[in-house]
């Protein structure tokens, strides 16, 4: 069960219909999960913006580094020409090259792609290390194929799935979580979707009740114990025409929602936020026609419920991912549990804040 | 009284003696609060961060923008050069190049600049132009120079003084705050303090309870009546010896506290952050007498205490803003009402949330 | 008589009409030129888009930073909502907010302008400290909107004028300088215009010829007489439809252009380039009425030969404001030649490098 | 031979001993040149800051990207650290993700790195696919690793070598090409190495010598045959103690080399340069004993005369990538022509250019 279903209802926007990233029509996610064996716990997940030839037709998109201790593959192009051109795939740290090679060989192979040369993977990650045995570099080029391939519309999948298997946030087990918000059609009615792997630490807030403190839980509360490294990769995505210029002002939103869980953005991060918008209109074909491109953008004016609808929706997607997790033991034995959710709800009643 | 002094703590880490700006060593704040007639309501706030000759002896410094609709002088020089060689000046929009002719003259005019050709002033601002007839200019050269020349160490007075004089935040009045966290000597024993002048909107959170939202009060809960845009001016200045490139990214956290009050970046928001640090080995002579400067600087590693000190301390002073500032009524005979403390307190109780 | 006029053929692109800025239609440029007594050398420049109110009709602008050690005033807002709402204004460093304020002046006076209360004036700057009794501050608003009312269309006044009267260029007298460049039909036939505010050092080369290094005056050639510090304001305009993020990538280029003269962007450098397109489509309404904007963009593909363009005309632009400055003798009796032109036509000879 | 060899002295400043970016003490280069059958021609070169474990001992470094179309992998956390921690691996496009899963394993299996997990491989491309069947990736790891154990001091073999094996440069063949500047004494006495790998277009200027013009054959010149578009990677050491601030403004002035030599930066060129300083006292130590460390910095004013050596060593170091190169044959029958010297060298008589 995610948060929302036991009353907790972060920010004051209504979410899409499967509160999810999938909620922005055309957008898939798919997962590889790789869990073998005592000490092998990661995986894959992969994000299109669309289903068809994304290299072929680009998507408007940018990039926002929260803090840059981390290995985002694809992000310079992106930034200079203002699109993305492959699925966005997740998984651990020392994979991404793996998984770099897997996303060219799926742009090459793609019917139309023959004569293709060039392809901006784009790859993030965070360090599932704790609970996988991350030198073994256990994640194949099918691994990722495959979760590009099963990837589908609908609900989906969070916790202990795919490049979140293996991953820790706030000291409990972290994961893949997801969140929407869909903007009122007199600010729009336009959609938001954000999804998260989740690795980093802080001081756990959920919706504001302040969970990490009341546990002694955080930060530094215990140099010992307590590692506050990691890292939180944000896949943000919309609907709404916003061209690579306001792309990158909604990513930096999606890190503002970060930080409303209670998030540092620790020396030891990479907390980066990849945006786009799946507007029709907005296509950049790779080989156009005509040197002018008609399209119709948001002015900036409007983006503002847009910020607002991304900082809601990486808030709950990262509690969701909280919420989803289970308890995990893997490499040399290591065990990270769950977030106790029955604690958690103590907690909201005592604080007197779950919603009916 | 301050939002602690009614039971309200917000963090983990222990603020400095005096929970403002000013426990960093050396910092001093200094106000002009500008009341006149009915429609005069601004101000200037001067924070420098040494007592002394600060274009002879610079301070590592430098900016994050938030969001970058507003007119801060001075940040690329700040960025390239890694350094501030002036005060810093907040006053309200249209007063910025007023206050930045001050402060060239006062650095002109400082014993030991006689043949300085060249100043690079840092002067920010939000716009007060609900309250304040912003479109008279009404700050002068004078009342930035009296800023600066009666800047003080110790307790700083907050809420509408100074360039918070006609602020508001979050649809109530804002104006100037300030708080601070010591970290343990484990961690450090350095100090963060920051300043703000609030000047935005979002849906209010104090200490994560949801007073926005409670309050039917906040960005789009009526389009008519809200406006969501507006500014956030945040000055952060810590003894930790960092240089610049990690002072950049303490105040990328700063921006991480604003979040935390339910501030969302609107697009109309000029949201800056300007960090600096006081370290005694860190000054940057204007004429060196040896090509390298040895310099004693704190590990990456060892910044993460820092950016929680500066998420809180940021947050605090933001709430800090809204608990001192009073009812204020300006420029066309509009009023903004002060946060209603005893309904905040109550909303505190409901929620169980008041420390003792 | 400008370089061309020498037979000297800086690039492979043909120039427009003028061979200036206003090739680009509906661009303007004015001087004020403030010669008084033995100590005061300097001006003011304005450049504006197109003849009308800038704020309320915006042009998409972007900035580009060779190097910050200037004071620049409008970057941030430019840069994050990707679009100027106000001449462009040139003066010297410590002219910079009086100029600011001469551009909100105008501005707020404007008609259609009369609830305006943010304004975004794009000043830039460079040092002519060494002829012009700088910290005298000679420079009024009056004279910033002189600069402005007397912007014109058609041939542009260069060398010892406007915001170049006082300035330095690799050690002879700089200044303005313009030059443009006309694109074939089939390479979309814009136009890209430059005007700069030459004011800096390194090793002068003229059309690939070696000058500086010939006549053995160059950066650290001889320490005590060479001060290669300085700056270069940099304008380019342009009519092809970019969008920010495109103009930005061509102000880059402005950058190159200024590499080739032979300028090293010196630490003490304040070297930036501003962006603009003039595209009717592109205009940014301040109070717009639907939500959704129809612009018409050039691909990414498209803009190899603007950045091409942009590259000579700069190159040629400042080689223009060498040409047509003259001996100027000012503060403290200083006196800076102008080029020897016959001596460089001479090496030009020596090289067989004059065109026919 | 290489262009000094023939009497073209590019810039003011003096080569270090070999000319070469390994006149930076302790630098080595190592190349694996891959030629097979009819269609393979690529390769892998690396550039190792030092001799020894270089995760354990991390230089300060930065990247300046000139024109974002590419993949170098590493920049973002290069940026947000300021340190680099593996050798620079350069080879083709497609070959990315294969070098970073090298220079991955490579670390982990260093003595002392027994424990990492986590490691950001600094790869560099440009794209050889006229010469080579990128689309085959016939790089391997192996090729990769054997680059970085062969890795020497000394004189740098350039040309048609590692990972300039296929790529094309102003319509010649490009390659590998490196140049030194070594500081006088008064000016620090510090040296600056560059090495790159040239593919790129533009209008070719040698030494300011107009050979593109010239000849006819230059970007745009004839639309069929020319294509614009490549890409640069610019390595630039230096013994000089700069920290990673002044290292991407030291990185920036490389590009301003490349634009000496008429590249323009097209659209579709990926032009990156990383910077590091292999000054003994700025090692960043992976396990740190004291949270604060002495460095000996550079000033920002004594960055100037590194500057002016970073654009020299670029543009000597583009023009000896051409000279060095040969005929070459590959994918397809494609035929590339090396620069034809005797036809430079004709017209460095006619225009009386060529030192004695």
């Amino acid at each position: 069960q995610r948060a929302r279903d036991y009353g907790i209802r972060i920010g004051v926007m209504a979410p899409g219909k499967w509160n999810a990233i999938t909620d922005v029509p055309g957008v898939k996610v798919g997962h590889t999960t790789i869990v073998r064996g005592d000490s092998i716990r990661t995986g894959v997940t992969a994000v299109l913006p669309y289903d068809g030839n994304i290299f072929q037709q680009k998507v408007p998109a940018a990039v926002f580094t929260g803090n840059g201790f981390g290995k985002l593959a694809g992000t310079t192009q992106v930034q200079e020409l203002g699109n993305l051109e492959t699925p966005i795939v997740l998984t651990n740290t020392l994979g991404v090259a793996t998984a770099m090679n897997a996303v060219i060989e799926y742009t090459l192979k793609q019917p139309g792609n023959e004569n293709v040369q060039s392809v901006n993977a784009v790859v993030g990650e965070t360090n599932d290390g704790y609970l996988n045995d991350i030198r073994g570099q256990h994640v194949t080029k099918n691994d990722v194929l495959a979760a590009i391939q099963q990837a589908n519309s609908g609900a989906v999948k969070e916790g202990c799935v795919g490049a979140g298997t293996g991953t820790v946030c706030f000291g409990f087990k972290g994961g893949i979580g997801t969140a929407s918000r869909a903007l009122p059609v007199n600010l729009g009615g336009y959609t938001v979707g954000v999804l998260v792997q989740s690795n980093f630490g802080g001081v756990l807030q959920i919706d504001g009740v302040p969970v990490g403190e009341e546990w002694g839980k955080f930060a530094f509360s215990n140099q010992l114990l307590n590692n506050v490294d990691g890292s939180c990769m944000i896949v943000v995505a919309t609907n709404a025409p916003l061209d690579a210029r306001n792309l990158q002002r909604l990513a930096k939103r999606a890190f503002m929602g970060l930080a409303k869980t209670g998030g540092i953005a620790s020396n030891g991060s990479g907390d980066y936020v990849i945006a786009f918008s799946t507007a029709d209109s907005l296509r950049i074909p790779h080989n156009y026609k005509q040197p002018l491109q008609q399209v119709s953008l948001l002015q900036n004016e409007e983006t503002s419920p847009l910020f607002m609808a991304a900082i809601e929706a990486t808030e709950e997607a990262i509690i969701n991912s909280l919420f989803t997790a289970t308890n995990t033991t893997g490499h040399k034995g290591h065990t990270v549990e769950a977030l106790p959710i029955d604690k958690v709800i103590a907690l909201f009643k005592k604080y007197n804040r779950l919603q009916k």
